[in-house]
């Protein structure tokens, strides 16, 4: 899949994520600004502490800190549900962000140990819960992005939160695409977050901001929180690029998720009908689905090439490898997608599977 | 010294560090960029890269990596070097950043001890090094920020390090100021460097940029704090706006260090004509100095109100105590400096001597 990752990129046009911007596309944020408007200090001034307020708000939570990365906020918040509780060991998902993409920080920074819940093909259930033995959290991850972006019921997941509430656990929720899920769940962010002790969202991702994160929850566990992002070394000086590029591009496209995912479930339909291309999870619940193969994988590259060089469109991103070593795709919808016309689309799925067939046949 | 804190801000003219900027103001370093230039991603891209390696060749060392904070950076270099040595102790000056700036984050983090060397109020010596027993790593801040900003001399200095390679501990410097030593010791960032085994320097501070660092060290240190950067949460999906804001900072006062040095020796030999005013150090061996004052609080406060209606100057930024509940002023000078007529300095200095003098003999 080299030469479709390369080539993909030449595309006047895509369907998966956003469009990429330069550095100096990121200015447009900057020029909302009151010419005169001051940066903040570490953690203090307006435009820090008012986004903090205005996102607490909208989670639904005392209140709100904004981190340069969610890897710190995670690691910071799952530390002071250890410590409050005097546990070292905090349960989640086998393929959440902390277990496979942080090296280890949480054992090797905060000697935390962890319990898989579940299998890693599939969303963890209160079952696997309730074998589950003296741990401090458990991290909730909507959607479990490795496995597509799936999601529990809302009934499942209730239940779930409530297992922790009354055996004192703390219940963690990595929103990183919280809002993203709203539509499917039918909910506020609040209505969501009151599930949880604390949350994180992401401010790339779904929204495309530059990078940065929020961590929120009560006065108290707040109050540690600050603590602990001095400590590792997240209390810098001025995050404002972060929260300047963050406001703007949440106030942008908080009210655009239903679109997204009212797309997603459209291509992934359509990617479903192609044979051997199918779709995980079958019908999305978030903007993001997984795009899986089981056609020969040069000829599928080759005629996505194909697709590239008669319509100009790249119509997935680049491919990578699963944890048994199977190609796919991670797809998301952004505003990419809307800029492309709808029948473009129709025909150049209808030629992918074209291609296909005819390569098979060969 | 409230009102004086709030009044001064108020001025025109000031005298320490640069001018304050804007969040908008911070767009002047993106307008050198290519339109089209793209940011980095997981610390890949040119804009980060060739940033790291134009700081690895200045600082003559194998490798640069950008970091977030200054907190991160030099927490994961002593990490590195506690681990490679098995040892879980460092050594350094008891009012370093890491001791009173980080909420022992070292500690809590990383389990690192440390241990204290001389005196606060002093710097520290090859005698207080010869009295450690089993630390892995000796941190040296260059210049001593919390007593003024002094300096060793170069051959105590030379000593020092000697002494720890001798005996295979790891020398790190944390060089945030490094570049506004150098007129001093007449020596190049690479000469200054090339005693310890690892440095950290920083982009805010005399460069006056938006925030971020640099870590630089052999192949093996690096590559070790690559992963421990990410474990820390500083492998920041873009860190692109420090970058940009650090590159066109650096480019544009790396230079200009031996004029504030020069400004510095000037400002502290005026306030040191003031009977109750004196610097620490008398001579100041960078761009910075502390302002101490026996004279009484109220009547200096008076005093520098009236500098700030009649010259519309503000002659010392806000008071700080130190660690001993005694008033003073960090000052360091930047380019708000040159942008005042030394006439009106020097009147504003001698009115100051005047208030000061009227006001005693009340």
């Amino acid at each position: 899949m080299h030469r479709y990752k390369s080539q993909r990129t030449q595309a006047s046009f895509g369907l998966h994520g956003h469009q990429v911007v330069s550095m100096r596309d990121s200015l447009q944020a900057y020029m909302t600004l009151d010419q005169s408007a001051p940066g903040d200090a570490y953690g203090s001034g307006a435009i820090i502490n008012d986004f903090e307020q205005e996102i607490a708000l909208e989670l639904g939570k005392q209140l709100a800190n904004f981190f340069p990365s969610g890897t710190m906020a995670q690691q910071v918040a799952l530390r002071i549900a250890c410590d409050n509780r005097d546990i070292a060991t905090v349960a989640y998902h086998p393929l959440c962000h902390l277990q496979i993409h942080e090296q280890q920080g949480l054992k090797h920074l905060h000697r935390i140990d962890s319990v898989l819940l579940g299998e890693p093909n599939r969303l963890f259930s209160l079952q696997d819960l309730q074998n589950v033995e003296a741990v401090a959290a458990v991290l909730f991850e909507l959607p479990q992005r490795e496995i597509g972006g799936q999601l529990p019921t809302w009934d499942e997941l209730q239940k779930m939160c409530d297992w922790c509430r009354q055996r004192g656990i703390h219940s963690h929720l990595d929103g990183a695409r919280l809002f993203e899920i709203l539509p499917y769940y039918k909910k506020t962010a609040a209505q969501v977050c009151a599930l949880f002790d604390s949350v994180y969202i992401s401010f790339y991702k779904g929204f495309g901001g530059v990078s940065g994160a929020i961590l929120a929850g009560d006065r108290g566990f707040m109050d540690s929180a600050k603590l602990w992002k001095r400590r590792q070394g997240g209390d810098i000086f001025q995050l404002y690029p972060y929260i300047v590029s963050a406001q703007y591009n949440y106030r942008l496209r908080r009210d655009k998720m239903p679109v997204y995912w009212k797309n997603a479930l459209s291509l992934a339909e359509q990617f479903n009908q192609i044979p051997g291309i199918s779709t995980v999870p079958k019908k999305p619940v978030s903007n993001m689905f997984h795009v899986y193969f089981t056609v020969d994988s040069q000829l599928l590259e080759a005629s996505l090439i194909e697709v590239l060089e008669k319509y100009d469109l790249a119509l997935l991103p680049a491919s990578r490898c699963d944890r048994d070593n199977r190609k796919y795709f991670e797809f998301w919808v952004g505003d990419q997608f809307s800029a492309v016309d709808p029948e473009i689309v129709a025909q150049a799925m209808c030629f992918l599977a074209a291609a296909l067939k005819r390569g098979a046949a060969i």
